[in-house]
């Protein structure tokens, strides 16, 4: 509540990459974060929020170079030049500009915000320290399908503990919220130390970071381009392995892809051997879920990544063949996230939902497992004598939990059934002279027409039954 | 997800006037905020969300001088100073350069963004058009105890409907939000047609406006800080109108209020009958609830209400005396929501909850009504070849609805139980050797100490019961 009168007639809009979320959407989306919160907290997760500002010291050199070009920085209030000098001005470039007009920018992501927490927090909170976050990030990346400005992320992360109980408990929430989502999934899961084990063969870890960096192009550019990827890289001498290591990747069953680990001989090394066993300890965990997959070639290239990593992809019979959208969900432990503030050797292990994506995967699928058709019942007083006792009838209706509208105003009934069938009511309660004078209530069902009368001590357990 | 290695080591800190929410508060603010959601939906409104990033444009010029100076300006991205020309930097002010380097802000309330989205949605809504609101905004203000720069606003509005019933809606569910948050309040109504009718007194319509803001500030100044106002305004011929309008406005009853309002003959005008017929169709609607207050001193100083005003104040028994918190609510009818976008005549009715507050003043009565002291259940599994066992005991106990959390890692058992009473478990249940060797388990009482033994298939029944 605010508002000037302004005379300049404006055609609105929205900036570039972001949106609104009408009625509907605001419902689906709500639902699903309804699901994973319910989830979350089943698994003793607690949530915290954090600001949309935060300083950009925060901010800044954690996301690489490409990162901070794409943090959004805030204007600083007021004179926000004074305390630049006039020669400055003069020959200044933005990029050395910007440090002295803005000192915040928004949030980029949910894990720099966490780690900021948990070092400012530490004194008070409780470790392992298992929190969930839903709230929006902003980045300025270029607009496209399915890339938007503003965005959600919805975190899970268990901060403090270095078990792979933990990484087997992600994986089982995972599985269990897009259960109750009702839409098809799988789980891919590799571990970082069995990628290590091309670090002897790749000769140094810069080419082997170049390795990781040719094949986590895996899924836009399938086993030929990694192959001409690493050729390019100065990396031929991998190409035999890698070919290797994809035929086995196919293999089938977990029991299969160890099993022939084994016989790949350029990388039998301790690496492999660890990677082998917390692959091991962490499938008996999940042994009862198919959805778990061992993916070798899941590289998530980010580097601070130091365990296991995880990938959710859609796998629902019910979507078209040509729907493309990659991961809906992903992370993996890492071994130093407050490192950045000087809080060193906490380890954690965290997964990411993406709630955009799951929206659009959940849309494809016209799954409609959260949605009623129509719902809620909508009073029509048509004497102004009528109001009071619309509104005594809604009242005694929401206290038994019925939603319930009272048409505002006695207007027409043509018009008051109009809005009622646009906005999907499943009966109308009419308040007309007749109903008033017998004090009766004339119930419309808006789907078929049909109407009947009650009386206003049976409207109630008509309604629930219905 | 997204995190570099760092070396610099720095002290993180949050901007000024922004806060975390840790566990506990997140829990209570999202308590609240559910439970206007199901109030909201009982009443058959809708939610929408809007971005945090609006053009300026949309923005700028709604919200007076202040609120422009107030608003939070988004760095344009990339080289930002391409498109000023050298000459003009030299010379350049901030509020000039400011509309060449910054396109886009932070969304300052929910009523512009309202506004934008139904007129850019006009052609597939339904009108009335009921939509509920929970967002943050931000503004540049100074930060001091209990205002911050970014904070929530919960808004309810019914747009395009121009009849009290809804007036009388947004009272009820005013009531009913706070009866459910267990906190006792007030609902203060006022009808700016009643304040009209000092219009021919005043003279006219400037020195109506300096009646208005004098009047505004009632609650902090009192009557002759009011009065002194109004003398210094020059607006002395008011005050004695002034004070018997004071002396009514305390008088008691609805019903002596309005009797006394046709006694103070200097304001005997049209303006004053259509206040009267206004506020009392609306308190036939209002009767049986005493929490709703004629308040003829409530101005609500915005000058683009035109019909009733509203405003929440705290008024709980258990209260310290000397808390201070203003309002915790307010809102009214406009008349021309979407002129400012070129939409006319389009009237509605709204009113916000001011989240902060509502939290603070429920801290204030430290009422406990949706806080329960200890939830959930912690799986001690003290041998590792406990995990798999303990991790589907686990899965039984969430499927029928119970908060479990495994312990990551078969730690000494006193480490587990301290982390079990520090998140506030009900229950351990212990697998040791024996337990896991006798296929039992053991049940803590983290209160009291006691312990007894389950079989695996009484313990879902003892945890429901206990």
């Amino acid at each position: 509540m605010g508002l000037c009168v302004y005379l300049h007639m404006q055609k609105p809009s929205l900036p570039s990459g972001t949106r609104d979320f009408g009625p509907e959407v605001y419902q689906k989306r709500k639902s699903i974060m309804n699901v994973m919160e319910r989830i979350f907290k089943l698994h003793g997760f607690v949530g915290i929020e954090t600001p949309a500002l935060e300083n950009l010291a925060t901010l800044q050199g954690k996301y690489g170079d490409e990162g901070d070009q794409l943090l959004f920085k805030v204007l600083n209030s007021g004179e926000y030049l004074s305390k630049v000098s006039p020669e400055d001005i003069q020959i200044i470039k933005y990029n050395e500009l910007t440090p002295q007009i803005a000192s915040r920018g928004l949030r980029y992501d949910l894990t720099v915000p966490l780690a900021r927490f948990v070092v400012m927090n530490r004194s008070t909170l409780t470790f392992p320290f298992k929190r969930f976050q839903m709230q929006p990030v902003w980045r300025a990346d270029r607009p496209q399908k399915g890339r938007y400005r503003e965005f959600w992320q919805c975190d899970i992360d268990i901060v403090g503990a270095n078990h792979l109980l933990s990484e087997a408990e992600l994986v089982e929430m995972y599985i269990e919220v897009f259960q109750e989502l009702d839409l098809g999934i799988n789980v891919k899961i590799n571990h970082r130390k069995v990628l290590d084990s091309f670090l002897p063969l790749a000769g140094n870890e810069s080419a082997w970071n170049s390795f990781m960096q040719a094949i986590d192009k895996f899924d836009k550019i399938g086993q030929e381009g990694v192959a001409n990827e690493l050729e390019q890289r100065g990396l031929s001498h991998m190409i035999s392995t890698w070919n290797e290591w994809c035929i086995l990747a196919d293999a089938g069953s977990f029991e299969a892809i160890i099993a022939g680990l084994k016989g790949i001989e350029a990388i039998q090394n301790e690496h492999l051997q660890e990677g082998i066993e917390a692959l091991m300890k962490l499938w008996q965990l999940l042994s009862s879920f198919p959805q778990a997959k061992l993916d070798l070639r899941l590289a998530r290239g980010l580097s601070y990544y130091t365990g296991c990593v995880f990938e959710v992809v859609p796998n629902d019979v019910r979507l078209p063949k040509d729907f493309r959208i990659g991961s809906i969900g992903g992370g993996g432990r890492y071994d130093n996230l407050t490192g950045i503030f000087g809080l060193k050797d906490v380890s954690g292990v965290g997964v990411s939902f993406g709630l955009d994506r799951i929206y659009d995967t959940l849309e494809a699928c016209e799954t409609t497992a959260n949605e009623k058709a129509e719902h809620g019942e909508l009073i029509c007083s048509t004497r102004a004598n009528g109001e009071v006792r619309a509104f005594e009838i809604a009242r005694e209706l929401r206290k038994n939990g019925i939603e319930v509208e009272v048409y505002p105003g006695s207007v027409k009934l043509k018009k008051q059934l109009d809005y009622g069938n646009a906005t999907k009511k499943r009966f109308a309660l009419i308040l007309g002279e007749t109903e008033l004078s017998n004090g009766t209530v004339s119930v419309k069902d808006l789907k078929d027409g049909s109407q009947h009368e009650a009386s206003q001590d049976s409207l109630l357990a008509f309604l629930q039954d219905a």
